[in-house]
């Protein structure tokens, strides 16, 4: 592996034992074992544990927030398709990325002041690009309180499957995707009634979303984590 | 103060240093400071903090259940008034619990063993009562799973509220439980066309939700905590 290659794998393995075991009770020496690189050789990488925090947040939102500019900047795409998109990616984003979701809502206060800042303006920043594509949507005036109440109902649905959701269970995570996406268009944006033929309902994965060929009379079973 | 008001201060004042400082971080000479009360005075009450922690857990989810049952139990009822009932309910029990919300989040990892059980028992309690009334709300049929991700992505939005929401704010609980309350409403049951009407959205309180006048044309500021 190269320096870039090994330091992917030392920020992927410490946000699993950030994960588990919480920032604080984290040591170097625990991210050593789990990394299988000795403390000299972390070193290399990161002054300690608080950069480390801070790389894979910075990491993380780096990731996403590219990853949902690609998907929706086709400039000729309707607010509602960007939308879809965004959602889509978001939510299969961080379903093969459950850890640094955890990291990411349970350690954002753990960060120290100046490494703080910069990874507050990456969360504003994928905010922002989510409240634009709402504004571009064909919906009802909504005062701009709204809006970011919206925007962060929308985060909330998308965010707390950390909680809850295992990708490898029954639902994968494009059909996740799928009906949160339509929650969100009918529920956030008033998504024109054609989306609310119930025969369509759990079955409208974006073509984007790949290879999910969801059966609609398929009963599964309940998703296996637990229920908590 | 008598005993169950002395512990029930305990109680608010351990959810709160639990809140700000994580569970594992905190000491009981900390929670001394926060409660006021001796070492000792502490320990008349409870073994530890870990029992501390059990016993938050515990309470806010008894109180949270009551109340939701309580909202939601009159038989006369239609589903849909007793969604919206419980999502009013919820958002503004727990937007006057921020400290507890974030301690249930974050801290459902740090109960131990034999304290876990009862707590996962509350939670799926809970869930289930949710999950009840969305299956009594006329709406498309859906699959047991589509059913689970429903009252999930419902939570997800009403509990993230804790990383963004400042009750203090210009979007006061009953609002923001009012426009909750719509999302959840059209995006998840698959509401009735008639709450699509852009003048009504963000103006429906239930009538349960007591003392707010919305007025829909006014624009209130951007709610004041950080974008985060």
């Amino acid at each position: 592996m190269n320096y870039d290659q090994r330091l992917e794998h030392l920020l992927a393995a410490a946000a699993k034992v950030f994960a588990d075991k919480g920032f604080h009770s984290t040591t170097m020496r625990d991210l050593s074992r789990a990394s299988g690189m000795s403390l000299a050789g972390m070193y290399y990488y990161v002054r300690g544990k608080d950069e480390l925090l801070h790389r894979v947040q910075e990491r993380i939102f780096g990731q996403v927030i590219a990853g949902a500019q690609i998907a929706t900047a086709d400039p000729s795409l309707s607010g509602e398709e960007r939308l879809r998109r965004f959602i889509g990616h978001h939510v299969t984003f961080f379903a093969a990325h459950m850890a640094e979701m955890k990291v990411l809502s349970h350690e954002a206060d753990s960060l120290t002041g100046e490494r703080r800042a910069p990874i507050n303006r990456l969360k504003r920043d994928y905010v922002g690009l989510l409240r634009g594509i709402l504004a571009s949507v064909p919906a009802q005036p909504a005062p701009e309180a709204e809006t970011r109440v919206a925007a962060y109902a929308l985060f909330g649905m998308m965010n707390w499957i950390y909680t809850w959701y295992d990708p490898a269970g029954p639902v994968d995570p494009p059909r996740l995707a799928a009906q949160l996406t339509e929650i969100a268009l009918r529920g956030v944006v008033g998504h024109p009634e054609a989306h609310l033929d119930p025969m369509r309902w759990p079955n409208t994965a974006a073509p984007s979303l790949g290879a999910w060929d969801g059966d609609e009379h398929r009963r599964p079973p309940a998703i296996s984590r637990s229920d908590a």
